[in-house]
C-alpha cells in the first residue's frame, strides 16, 4: 500500500510508493539507452494500458481503439491509489496517511516521435483542454486538496517512456512548494495590496530584459532569481489564481506561448531533458486575491545541479538576462 | 561580479555566478566521459591551484608542494568572492546583494583514485578536522551567517573533478532549507520542550527498523519520510546545534559512522553519485536548545527524480525500512 509520510521537522510530505517498489539493482543506470521495442501509448496498443478515462476521438471510433488525438489513462504503476482512504494516523512520533489519490497519464499525441516543442498549436491546445477537463472532474472529489499537472521530458528528467505524455497527480495534501508560494504571495499582498505575480509581469514588461515570448494574454519570462540556466515561467497576464478559470481565448494564447517557449529551449539547448509543472491554487480556491497560477519550466542540465537538493540554495551559472538573449536569438520556424 | 538574488515570492536566495558563466552549448552533455589527462589536485600540481589556505603536511615540507595529506584551497572558479561587499540593494521590486563569501575546496587525499567510502578511518578523521578548522576560522568573519560544508561525488551529482574533494561555501545568508529546519524544530520544541532530532534518535533506537550504523556517539538512519532511495542521515547522539562543538572523541566516532555508511551505500548501489551536506546552526549560534546538527547523504539516482524540483513533493519508490535492510546486508571489509 502506498503511504504518505510527513517529515516531522520540515512538515514535508512524501509518498512511499510501494506499487513501484524497487531494489537497489534497479537503480544501476544502463550504460546505453536501449530502444524499447514496444510502446503502450502507440496506436493499436490501447488494450495494454488501463482503460481510458478521457479521449478526444472521432465519434465513430470505439473507446480504447486507435483514432484518438489525445488520450488519458490511469498510470499503470500509480504512486497513489483512488481505492485507499485519505485518513491520517500516527506511527509513534511520526504522521502518515494511506496513499489515496489519482495518478493519470495524458498521452499527448499518437505520434511516438514528436514532442510539444514541435507540435502545431492546435494539438497543444487540445492537450490543455484535456488538462482542464481532468482538472474539473477530479476537483469535484472533496477529499482532493491539490491537482498537480506536470511533464517529465527525457530520461534525465525522469521520463520512463519516450512517447510524448504529461501526468496528473491529485492528492489530499498541498505540496510544500505550492504552500510556500501561497504564503509568500499572501505576505506580499498583505504589505502592498497587490499580487506579487502581477507586479512581476508589469515590471518585466517595462524593463524588457527577461521576456522570452509574449502575446495578448500570456507572457514567458526568465525569473529574476532563476535557479537554473534557462529556467522559464509562463504566466497569464490576467490575474487568475486557478488554472481552471482559463477561457477559450486564453487556451489558444497559452498554447502559443507554451509551444514557442519550448521550441526556443529545444533549439538553444539541443533538446534538453526538462520538467514543467503547473503551479495553481489548491482546489479549495485559496488565494483568490493574492495567488496567480503559472507554469514553471526547468531544463535539467544535470552536471550543473549539486548540493542544492540538501540546502535549497542554488548556484546558477547563467544570468537570466543572458538566457533571455540566447532564447530570443533562436530562429523560429 | 557574482550576485545574490532573492525570489520575491519564496524568499529563496540564489547565486548568479558570473565567474563560471556558461553559454548554452556548455550544457550539452558529452556522450562519453573522457578521462582528463591532468588533475590540479594531484601531487606535483599544487602550483596550478590558488595558494593553499590550510594543509596537513610534515613540518619539513614547503607550502604548495607535495607531502600533504589534506589540503584546502580557494575554489578557482568561486561562486562567491571574499573581495565583495555584503550589502543589500534593490532592483525595482527585486532584492539583490553582491556575491560576497568564501568558496573553498577541501582536497581529501593526494590519492586520485580513492574515495571516502574506501579510505581508512584515520584519513576520514583528518578531513573532519580540516572542516572544523576552516569552520572556526571563517566563523570569525562577522559578515558570514552560514557555513555550508558539502560534497558532490560523481559527475551526475555535480562533481566536475574526479579527485576526492569536498567544498565549503560561507555566505551572508542562511539557506532556505536550513531556515525551515530551524523554524520546524523550534515549533516542535515550543510544543514539546524537547529537541525533535533527539526524539527521532530515541524512537529509532527503540524501534530498530531504520538504523544503518551506530556507535557510542553517532547514529546513521534512513529517515522516516525519506525523499530518495537510500537517503541517509548521520546524527550525533549528544544534543548539539553546531558542528563546531564536536569533541576529539566525537570526531573519531563521526569518522567511523561516516565511512561505514558511505561504504554500505557504495556497495549496495555500485558506487552511485551522491551529495552530502552538513546541516548545522547558523554561525550566530541560533537554535542552541532546539536545533541538532546532522549530515544528510542523498544518492543521486537520476532516473528516479522528476518534477520534484518544482513542487517540493517527493515520490520515493523504496520504503526506508527496505533501504535499511539492503544497506545492513552489505558485508563489511
Amino acid at each position: 500500500m502506498p503511504e504518505f509520510r510527513k517529515d516531522p521537522v520540515l512538515k514535508r510530505w512524501v509518498i512511499i510508493a510501494t506499487e513501484r517498489a524497487k531494489r537497489p539493482h534497479d537503480f544501476v543506470k544502463p550504460k546505453v539507452e536501449e530502444k524499447p521495442a514496444f510502446c503502450p501509448f502507440d496506436y493499436g496498443n490501447e488494450h495494454t494500458t488501463p482503460p481510458e478515462i478521457l479521449a478526444f476521438r472521432p465519434a465513430d471510433t470505439a473507446p480504447n481503439s486507435p483514432g484518438w488525438w489525445v488520450r488519458v489513462v490511469p498510470n499503470k504503476f500509480g504512486a497513489v491509489n483512488p481505492e485507499l482512504k485519505a485518513k491520517k494516523y500516527g506511527l509513534g512520533m511520526f504522521d502518515a496517511m494511506e496513499g489515496f489519490g489519482y495518478h493519470e497519464v495524458i498521452i499527448e499525441t499518437p505520434d511516438h516521435n514528436t514532442h510539444l516543442a514541435l507540435m502545431d498549436y492546435k494539438q497543444v491546445e487540445e492537450i490543455i483542454w484535456a488538462y482542464k477537463q481532468r482538472y474539473e472532474t477530479i476537483a469535484k472529489d472533496s477529499k482532493i486538496q491539490y491537482i498537480l499537472i506536470f511533464k517529465n521530458h527525457g530520461r534525465d528528467a525522469g521520463a520512463s517512456l519516450q512517447h510524448p505524455h504529461s501526468q496528473l497527480i491529485a492528492i489530499p495534501i498541498v505540496p510544500k512548494r505550492v504552500q510556500e508560494e501561497l504564503n509568500g504571495s499572501q505576505e506580499y499582498y498583505g504589505y502592498k495590496e497587490r499580487c506579487v505575480f502581477c507586479d512581476i509581469i508589469d515590471q518585466e514588461m517595462q524593463r524588457q530584459e527577461r521576456i522570452v515570448e509574449e502575446n495578448d494574454s500570456f507572457i514567458s519570462i526568465e525569473p529574476f532569481a532563476a535557479r537554473f540556466p534557462c529556467e522559464t515561467w509562463i504566466l497569464p497576464k490576467r490575474h487568475m489564481n486557478c488554472f481552471n478559470d482559463i477561457t477559450e481565448k486564453e487556451v489558444k494564447a497559452f498554447a502559443m506561448v507554451l509551444k514557442n517557449t519550448l521550441y526556443r529551449i529545444y533549439k538553444a539547448l539541443d533538446n534538453p531533458p526538462y520538467n514543467f509543472m503547473l503551479h495553481t491554487a489548491p482546489v479549495t480556491g485559496e488565494g483568490k486575491t493574492y495567488y496567480h497560477w503559472h507554469l514553471e519550466i526547468v531544463p535539467r542540465l544535470t552536471n550543473v545541479a549539486g548540493f542544492e537538493w540538501g540546502s535549497g540554495f542554488y548556484i546558477n551559472p547563467m544570468p537570466p538576462e543572458e538566457a533571455t538573449k540566447y532564447l530570443r536569438a533562436v530562429e523560429m520556424p
